[in-house]
Parts: structure tokens; sequence; C-alpha cells
């Protein structure tokens, strides 16, 4: 059995690296914070007598050996990045449960057939540096390093620069045969609390399209400039909002449809703005309605520039279909959990996690677990003691039961 | 006559002060380049004979004697900060247009009976800090003093701090009788351009008001959050924006309404924006027509948060009823523009001018001329030099008719 308290008391430690007032973290990929929360997973994992390697990517993984080295690992991780205003469980948790793991078998003095590794992989957050899950994926081969190591946040750091500057740019080629890979989550959605279910086990997750879209009109006087001759930047963007938001409410009940960044130009109060850069973010479970969706967008888009006076420019910068989990993962993580006797049902993910590459090259699984009100990307994210532990278990028990396979 | 040469000379040394490869000027309130502006015009303003004194506020007076030195000196003056893409010309050609009158006073040796100023106003734009026109209305009494010192930019500096750190922080106190005043301006609108004349006889200015609008509603994450108990902040701005523009549409043809500025918090990618920021500008040259658009804006902005979703702070921040300049003055500068020979036509100001203060303490006239396509608060704002040379031709003549009354 995993100490529950001492999973609890490590996420609280780790939480006060970057603290914000409203009891929240900011924790953005490869800041200060972000170092300072590696240098600790680093510390305890050592503590707990891990080896640890690093790639070129800054992925971190905290190694334990198995009887039989050679086998492929079995991985569980996550992130320790965060939103500009995130909380403190979303990603660590994961990590931190992993560590636990890890600290049971030693206190059981228990030896796996395979190693067992705990990583920690960079920027999952896809906030400071777009998009989401760029190291992951550059570890499933779905981005090249290169890219990977270019993206830049808005102010053009790069991913590279910053990793370089932390300190955490590895020398391990990236990517390596892993044996089973396994993510325990909070569910950043409100489906398990509203039940009163203590587990999800995740047999998918949702595909995602995120654009980057700049609008192009006039910058203009706001006071002796006629209404009917403007090219208002601003008042274009102002309609694709809500055609975004449109689409996600005629998809429903599943899809979602979001503006989350928005950039004005100039930015001043008697100036018609003219230019605005605006990111959408479109998901859906359903390939063939998420293709829909996109096409809807794309004909909101044209409607609104259709008279001439606005010019769009629209980018997909990130695209990937619904990810179906592997079976047999899956089945671990549904004979843990009744194994422990925890309430559950099958979820789907909303949200993207590591995990979601990590199935693309290795038989993957997700354990999820409630968080208070749903709410996620918030300082306000909470969740109680006895979830964090329940979800730490399954954890065991499914990594447990490909280690020894 | 006036030296329409040395006169754009003039203009186009500044412009370099704060110059964007766009060809526009970038030269925000209080900065170093608007130190650089006005150290440019004082080392001038001294070479011209005259004496400078700086008020607490910041503004700067270049005298002239005059044969009576008792008497309150005719001035004119206008801005020397810009918008932060802004042109050569707003602003900058009344300061320059003054100093012209000067220099043509010295080169014909001409005394005047009364004093004759040219006047920087400190901070005209309303870009860098709100409202606008902040020096010219504590100048005039709108505003106190300890107001003016502490309106603040977005980073919470404040223009006493900033005057300070620029060295601007003058000793004389705000506000001195004034004989008259005058202020050229190009309009930066199209009217005048498309009639084909030179100069517009500015009767009247329109109304304005000013907000400043927060709204509330709650992040959570982009994907696991179904659409229906979303409370977006981004999806309510969009639809202000939207309404705000209906307003100026529903109040054709002289309405103007314009959101300029925006914040989105926290402005990632992949959270429903739990707080936007943004301000409103109303304008109509009928002070009954804009309290008609303040009742509609409220109306507008109550009805998106009528679901209670959202909260909204709507504060106005900046007000001012339509303003009549002072028949004399405007027949001193319809006089001057008819000795000249010069095309012309009466016209109301869409934009707010230190004069529109000004006109509260003294007899106030302007004079606009034309500026390319009525395209101004861009970077691309130009002017032809004849219609430069005109204007100042049209200031010296309606401020020698005053000088000597
Ligand atoms: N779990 C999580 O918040 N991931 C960020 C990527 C996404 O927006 O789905
Ligand atoms: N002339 C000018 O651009 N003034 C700025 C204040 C306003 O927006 O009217």
């Amino acid at each position: 059995r995993i100490n529950g308290e001492r999973l609890w008391d490590s996420l609280m430690e780790m939480a006060r690296i970057g603290a914000t007032e409203k009891g929240g973290v900011c924790r953005l990929a490869l800041t200060d914070l972000d170092r300072q929360g590696r240098d600790l997973f680093v510390k305890w994992a050592k503590e707990a007598g891990c080896t640890i390697t690093v790639d070129r990517m800054g992925n971190i993984f905290a190694r334990r050996e198995g009887r039989n080295p050679s086998l492929p690992p079995v991985m569980t991780g996550s992130h320790l990045d965060s939103q500009p205003t995130g909380g403190r469980f979303d990603g660590v948790y994961g990590v931190l449960a992993g560590l636990e793991v890890l600290r049971t078998l030693n206190d059981l003095n228990y030896e796996t057939e395979a190693p067992v590794e705990v990583a920690v992989w960079t920027n999952e957050e896809g906030s400071r540096f777009a998009p989401a899950m760029v190291a992951s994926g550059v570890f499933a081969g779905v981005f090249d390093l290169d890219y990977g190591l270019s993206r830049a946040d808005l102010d053009g750091k790069t991913m590279g620069q910053e990793l370089e500057r932390i300190g955490y740019a590895g020398d391990q080629p990236v990517g390596k045969p892993v044996g089973a890979y396994f993510e325990a989550h909070i569910e950043q959605g409100p489906i398990l609390e509203a039940e009163g279910k203590t587990i999800g086990i995740v047999t998918h997750a949702q595909g995602q399209r995120w654009y980057e879209v700049v609008l192009t009109g006039q910058e203009a006087h706001a006071g002796p400039t006629p209404m009917p001759i403007r090219r208002d930047a601003l008042l274009g963007a102002a309609k694709i909002v809500q055609a975004v938001n449109k689409i996600g409410l005629d998809n429903a009940p599943v899809a979602c449809a979001t503006v989350g960044l928005m950039q004005v130009h100039p930015n001043s109060r008697n100036v018609i703005p003219g230019r605005v850069f605006f990111t959408i973010d479109l998901r859906h479970p359903d390939d063939d309605v998420l293709s829909k969706m996109d096409r809807e967008l794309r004909a909101a888009i044209d409607e609104v520039v259709a008279d001439g006076r606005l010019e769009a420019k629209v980018e997909q910068i990130f695209y990937y279909a619904p990810v179906p989990f592997e079976e047999g993962c899956v089945n671990a993580v549904r004979a843990a959990t009744a194994a422990a006797g925890f309430s559950n049902r099958d979820i789907v993910s909303g949200a993207g996690h590591d995990a979601c590459y990590l199935a693309k090259v290795a038989p993957t699984g997700m354990i999820f677990i409630p968080c208070i009100d749903g709410i996620s990307h918030n300082e306000i994210e909470d969740a109680k003691p006895e979830w964090v532990a329940a979800g730490a278990e399954v954890l065991l028990g499914a990594m447990l039961e490909r280690a020894n396979a």
C-alpha cells in the first residue's frame, strides 16, 4: 500500500515553488521556477536510490532497476510545468504519484522484473510554448528534435535556449523503448465528482486542433474616423470568438471550442485596432466531427473577412486525432481499481496528456481522480487527499502487473 | 509669411525621435524619447530667444515677450507625445507651427503688443496614461493636480514619477491667464482632403465618454470543461465589442464607438479566460445623443451579464461635453484664412485636443489641415508640405490679430 500522507506532503512541498496568492501555482515551462521544481524532484528521486538521465528535450527519467535490466522499463510520469494561473495537482500529481510508487517499492524491498521509471516531460501545458506536450511528442517521434527545440514563447525565446539556460539540456537522445506507460492525473472536468466515483478508467482522449489567427485591418483614430469606413481588426476577432463558441455549442454535448489567448495591436484606447493575434482550440472525441468543426471554423472566418475590410491568416499549429488507450493497459488499471475496491467509471479525457503521445510508441493507460468542482487551469484547483492516495494505489497495482508480466 | 521649408525640416528632424520602421513615430508620454523631443523643442525655442518655464504637470511654455509684458499671452501649442504606432504630424505639428510663428516674428523683427507663447502639453494622447489631455485639463481646472500626477500606466508608473524621472517636473503652478489660445492640427479624418479644402475652420469638438470595463468569469480548462457550464469572460467581451460597434452605427452618421484596448487573463491558449479588461470610447457632437449612447452601452453590458455567469465592473473614466470654440477666435481663423486665400470649410473636430480644455479658461480657436486619406493614429499618417505651411500661415495671422488687439 502506498503512503498517502507522504505523497500529499510532497505535493504540498512542490506547490510552494511558484505558489500564487490565491493558493495556486505559476510554474511556467523552463523558467527558474520550473528549474527549482525539477531540482526538487531529482533530489527526491536520488534519495529514493534512482539513477537520473535527462534527454535533449529536457525530459527527466528517474530509474529504479529491475531484476532484468535489459527489459524496457515500465514507465509512469507527467509534467511539472503549470499554467500562468495553474493549480497544485495538474501534472505534478502524476509525477509525484510515480515517485510514491518507487518509495513504496523501496519500503517493501520489492524487486520488479522490469525496471521502473518516472518521467518528467518538458512543457506539457503548451502555455508558455505552443503546442502542448511538445517534448513527449518528440519522444514519440511525432515532432522532430529541431521542431521541439525551436518552439518559441511570445518573447521569441526558444525551448532550446531556455533548456540551456536552466541547465536541463540533457545529453541523451530523445526516445527509447518503453514496456508500458501509465499516467495518473486529475480529471480536470466535473464528471467523476458529480457521480461520486473515485477512479476514472481512461479509455480514450479526445482529438484536438489548435490554430493561430492574425486578423489585419487598419489602425485609425477612434474619433474622426467614420464607422462605415473602419477596418477594425478587433471587431472581426470578436465575431470569430462568437463563431468559435457557436461551433462548440452546435456540436454538443461533447465538443469544446475556445479562444484562450488574444493580443490586440497597438492596444491603445483611442486607436481602432489594426491587428489582432488570437488562438483557437477545438476538441472532439470523434475525428470526423473534429474535421467538421475545422470546416465550420474556416467558413466562419471566411464570412467575417468576406467584405474585404480585413485579411485573415489562419494556421493550424497542432492536431492529433482522438487517442484510444491500449486494451491491456486499460484492463490493468481496471483490475487494480477493482482489487482496491474503489468506485469507478470509464471516462474519456477532455485534456491532452503526455500519455496521448506515449500511446503511439508504447502500450499506454491512464488513471483519473476527481478534482473539486471539476475546476482546473485555475488557482483554486483542488483534490481530496483520499482521491490522491487512491490514484497512486491504482498506479502501483497497474505498474506492478506490467513490470512483473 | 512663414517659412514652410524651415517648418517642414523641423518636423522631419523631430520625427527622427522615436521613428518607427514603417515611417511613423512611437514617442509615448514621459518616456526617454518624449524627453528627447522636449529637449529638442526647448533648444530650438531658446535659439529663437524665448524664455522657458515648466509647470508641475510638465507643460512647457516658450515665451516671446510683447511690448506690454503685463498682458496675458496669446498662446498656441499642442503635444509632442504620440500613440504607440503614431504619425509624424499629430500634435507635433501644432507645436512646431507655433515655433515657426515665433521664428517668423523674429525674422521680421516684429514686436507684438501681448507676449506670445508656445505650449507643449503633457500626455495629450491618453495612450500611455488615460485619460487624454490630462495636463491641459489640470491647467484648465478640470482635473486637480493630484489627479493629474497620479494617473498611472498599465505597469503602475504614475505621471508624477515619470515627470521626475525625465526631469520635467517643473516648479511653476499649473494654470495662468491666457489672452487667447489657437491650436493648429491635422484633421485626422477624411473630410478636408475629400473636399479638396486646405483649411478647416474648427467650430466645435465632439463630446467624448471613455470607460474601463472588467468582466470576470472563471478560468477553467479548455478541454474537459463542458460548453454549457463555462463562464468565459472573453466571450462576454466579444459580445460587448459588437454591441459597441452597433451603438456607433445606430447613431450614424457622426457617432463613433470603439474598443481600442483589451487585456485577456490569464491569456493562455488552453484556458477559458477568467477575466478581461477593456476600454470603450464613445463620441458624438450632440451631448444628448452621447447620453443616449451611454444608456445604450450600459443596457448592452447588462444584457451580456444577465444570465449571471459574468460580473461586469464598468467605470466611466473620462467625459466632456461637446465644445464650442469662441466666436471671436473662430472669426480670427476665418479672416486669416481668407486673407491668405486658402480654400476652406467649417468643420467639427472628431478628436479631442488640448484646445478643448483651454476653451474653458480662454477664448480659443483651432485650425485644421488635411491629412492623406484621413488616416491618423497610424504610422502611415502623412500630410503635404503645402498644407503644413498653409496652417502655420493662418496660425500666424490669427495670433497676430489677437496679440495686437
Ligand atoms: N492536462 C493538461 O492540462 N494538458 C494541457 C494540454 C491540453 O490543453 O489538453
Ligand atoms: N488629437 C488626438 O489624437 N487626441 C487624442 C485624444 C482623442 O482620442 O481624441
